[in-house]
């Protein structure tokens, strides 16, 4: 939608549990105007991902939280709209963090030029952009997989989970997903080719779970956290390797609301007894050493049909919202994105 | 103590929660005789160390539970007092893994030759052996502690802590040790030279602990568990590593007993949120390798002055259970031995 108006969407009161659309406030504000070595971006897509979420929390860790007033932060595939910068013509596709906003103003700081002939600009902040790089990334650095070793990932249909039980394959090693849904079950297995994967619905999910992995699970990719790390770690094998990267069970939690038995102390005697590697990482820590390879590898692997991928797009900058809250709450299936506007200039 | 019995401390019944007297009992058998091949190893010191009491749960790790009836296991400074083995003398020193008894029948497998001309031979189960090279193994593979990086260890003054330490100093960062008592508090920062100690039993422990790091902790030396951690998580910079060696505080408790707020969201949120590593280890991981590297760098360390120990010597086979009790309960003051034969030869 071409607007002369910039419509953006910042955090109304912060969220303590559940994420509701009420959490958010659309304002309006006039398109800024680029000065000299400036550009002016559009924004085409949102990612929405659930780290979003993460940074609403009042806890610091990697990054500033998100306070009320503030712009929702955000990677974007944008296009210059206008340019007074010379690196940068009017028309190119660029990869961009302008958050949840029509319009931004960059000084090309941390752009990076998406090529459309290589495949459609929205693969930047999908399967060949941060989710698809945090597969990769958590794979090569922590997780290590070797040919025959298990690796499993909840969260299997979605992107970065997709990309980590494929590239796992690609290594070598059998690849066992978790999630839920007919849909998504089948997506996994079939079109993805996970070796097995598992429904977290089931009331016998955990010996499901011990089933498929005969021989014990060797990584496990960390990135919804919850019950099912209960399930999963006892049948982790001595020097298991857990990239955390994601936790998005954990959090909706109210603060406060975490009563009953404490399983730190049962965790970390795993980790102990089982001389386990636990390591967050956040992909930008590999991206200077990494992205390159990543970029020519994974391109490869899509155009071949090795890597596969698979998008949810909603319509519409003032759906973002709903479109984080359904993403929190596992409704979507594939990459989440935000279609905000079309490739007209304004 | 010379004997034609042999004396042995079996596990009575499985404990769960605190460790008592009675959890033991002792069993009076002949002194077995070895057959050709073997040879005969009394008892001089045992080791007395806290994964003993991590032994005597029932959850399997990385070794088989001892059960009731099992004679108690560990590591020993033992003498050879009959050899029908060619590569053995009667009288030499040995590290064995007789465990809690005088006599035990060897056939070599294991056995490492102690020179007591270098340093005497208690050393071996210590500062010198298993506690030193666990030490070592945690700092170089898992801590890597670079010059002017802050390394806090709990446990400070006892056998792996104090020489946690005493290497990150040599490595050129800043040690910090946490213990209580006033003696204790005073060797740590006096005798071993650690940068600062805290008194965990203080009021303002976890203000003390900031105030002790203001860059911030990069390794933490996890030894003890329990409610340390919770001071010690916040002030983990980014990337910080934490060996986990010993969860001592949460050893004896009751299954069951870990009512009140989950933490393991929280710590798993900071792992991810951090980049932190956090990993398990046993020494024998290493010690292919590294072994000869530990022995010759640490003793060299040792003879100079820069690597300081101490050792709490409890007299008497029939006084292991307590010295372990009193061990868990953080009553040694060093590392604990018990020293159950001289060295007559029956």
């Amino acid at each position: 939608m071409s607007t002369y108006q910039n419509q953006r969407i910042v955090l109304a009161t912060s969220p303590d549990g559940e994420l509701k659309p009420s959490h958010f406030r659309l304002e309006t504000a006039v398109v800024p105007i680029p000065s000299e070595g400036e550009l002016l971006l559009e924004t085409i897509f949102l990612s929405i991902d659930p780290y979003m979420r993460f940074w609403m929390r009042s806890e610091k860790s990697y990054n500033e939280p998100i306070k009320p007033g503030d712009l929702i932060v955000g990677a974007t595939v944008s296009r210059v709209c206008q340019s007074r910068h010379p690196d940068w013509r009017e028309g190119e596709w660029v990869l961009a963090f302008s958050g949840w906003q029509h319009f931004a103003i960059s000084d090309g700081t941390g752009l990076r030029r998406i090529d459309p002939a290589i495949a459609p600009p929205s693969t930047a902040v999908g399967v060949l952009g941060m989710t698809g790089f945090t597969a990769y990334a958590g794979l090569r650095n922590v997780g290590r997989p070797e040919p025959g070793e298990t690796v499993v990932v909840a969260a299997a249909s979605g992107a970065v989970g997709s990309a980590v039980g494929q590239i796992a394959r690609i290594h070598g090693a059998r690849a066992v997903g978790i999630t839920t849904g007919a849909h998504k079950l089948a997506y996994v297995k079939d079109e993805l080719g996970f070796d097995a994967v598992i429904d977290y619905k089931a009331h016998d999910f955990a010996a499901r779970l011990a089933e498929a992995v005969p021989d014990g699970i060797d990584v496990y990719f960390e990135l919804v956290g919850g019950p099912i790390w209960d399930a999963v770690l006892p049948l982790l094998n001595t020097y298991a390797r857990v990239p955390v990267v994601g936790l998005i069970a954990d959090y909706e939690a109210r603060s406060g609301e975490r009563r009953g038995t404490d399983r730190l102390a049962h965790t970390m005697g795993q980790i102990m007894g089982k001389s386990l590697t636990v390591r967050g990482f956040i992909q930008t820590e590999f991206a200077d050493e990494q992205l390159d390879d990543f970029l020519r590898e994974a391109g490869k692997w899509l155009a071949d049909g090795r890597l596969r991928h698979r998008e949810h797009i909603v319509e519409g900058l003032e759906n973002a919202p709903q479109a984080l809250i359904t993403q929190l709450k596992g409704g979507n299936f594939g990459k989440m994105l935000v279609r905000v506007g079309d490739d007209v200039s304004i």
